[in-house]
């Protein structure tokens, strides 16, 4: 086990599920959990679980399980989730409207304080509390809300400009709703969200087995 | 190098980002791509993609490169995208609307066949070209059209309810954008889509330097 060694991407991404699932165990009054009820809810192993948070200390104790609260409140800080980070949205279509009605940033850390759009029929007009903006502008809101993340919910078509555009302004992490795989310098971060990708990693399991109605079950 | 051994979920993973990216390079003409540019254009290593692909069988050829358009095959195949999928989509809210109006399902093998709502006030509207029907006809829609993979758009507070009626009906796979991880029993995979994990996972690096305004690009 490399304890406290750099943690892989892979374990870095599994974090922020441990936090909400702490977040849920608390609401429900839980103190302590183990290793193997965590992994439950996570859909992860015992062993996985534990060897993800050695990487960040020693977190659990043995036959006791891990502080709900502790642990939760470590992992945050981990995250830099002491912190509050401001995010802008370009692209405000039907995808960008839903992500921009999305109740669940603010009370995570993550505060929308820009939409844009490059169409001139949307710029300028109100949506969740802000007023849409040209593209043109993305420069002087990063720069004034000292922004460092965008979501980018634009085509395919123009997810490499925006994405040169945010870059150019600043911004050092993007989450891509675009489907397409977009270029960034080193020290840019990009995440993508790929609904046909994901239902694709799955037809890939369905297509090993023959399909069952599961008789049992209906 | 594990040749042909059960190639583990993260790779499974990438799969469908490898067969995108082919596909934009068939489009571009490109006939052969090294490991290298397709490394690049996926923001992975080359190393990384031969060991992947490796899984699969011997598809490159030292010095030459991949051929596009049968590795492209190749990936559809081993994806079970030489079949069709049909799909329903739970949840008609404003993210539920812009899945189901995303043009990119039905080019890539998924189609779309039932949408379902349990507000009696969206029951019987017509949306995307499909009539929203209640939540109870799920198990009907997914025996008469042979569904076995479900797309869950509902709030947090109805996502493992919905999930467990799906599963119950038979789907053996759910794309789940609920903002909570949801309990399925051995056999049913989940993907999660969520945002607010992704974007996280991204202010952990970010929190681990300073903000840097990058000069030299501005």
């Amino acid at each position: 086990m490399d304890k406290q060694s750099t943690p892989p991407d892979v374990v870095v991404r599994r974090l922020p599920l441990y936090a909400r699932t702490l977040a849920y165990l608390k609401q429900e009054g839980k103190k302590s959990v183990s290793s193997q009820e965590l992994g439950q809810r996570i859909n992860v192993t015992a062993a996985q679980i534990r060897k993800d948070l050695s990487y960040f200390g020693q977190l659990g104790k043995q036959g006791i399980g891990y502080n709900v609260d502790e642990l939760l409140q470590h992992i945050n800080r981990i995250l830099g989730l002491s912190q509050e980070w401001n995010i802008v949205l370009v692209g405000v279509g039907h995808l960008g409207q839903a992500i921009a009605r999305y109740p669940g940033f603010s009370d995570k850390g993550l505060h929308l304080v820009g939409l844009f759009d490059a169409d001139p029929a949307k710029v300028g007009q109100e949506f969740a509390g802000l007023t849409i903006r040209h593209v043109d502008e993305i420069p002087t809101v990063v720069r004034e809300q000292g922004v460092r993340m965008a979501i980018v919910a634009v085509s395919a078509d123009h997810a490499q400009e925006v994405v040169d555009r945010l870059v150019k302004a600043g911004v050092e992490a993007i989450l891509n709703y675009a489907p397409i795989a977009v270029r960034v310098p080193d020290g840019v971060w990009v995440r993508h969200i790929d609904p046909v990708s994901l239902l694709h990693s799955m037809t890939y399991y369905l297509a090993r087995e023959s399909p069952t109605r599961r008789q049992t079950r209906s």
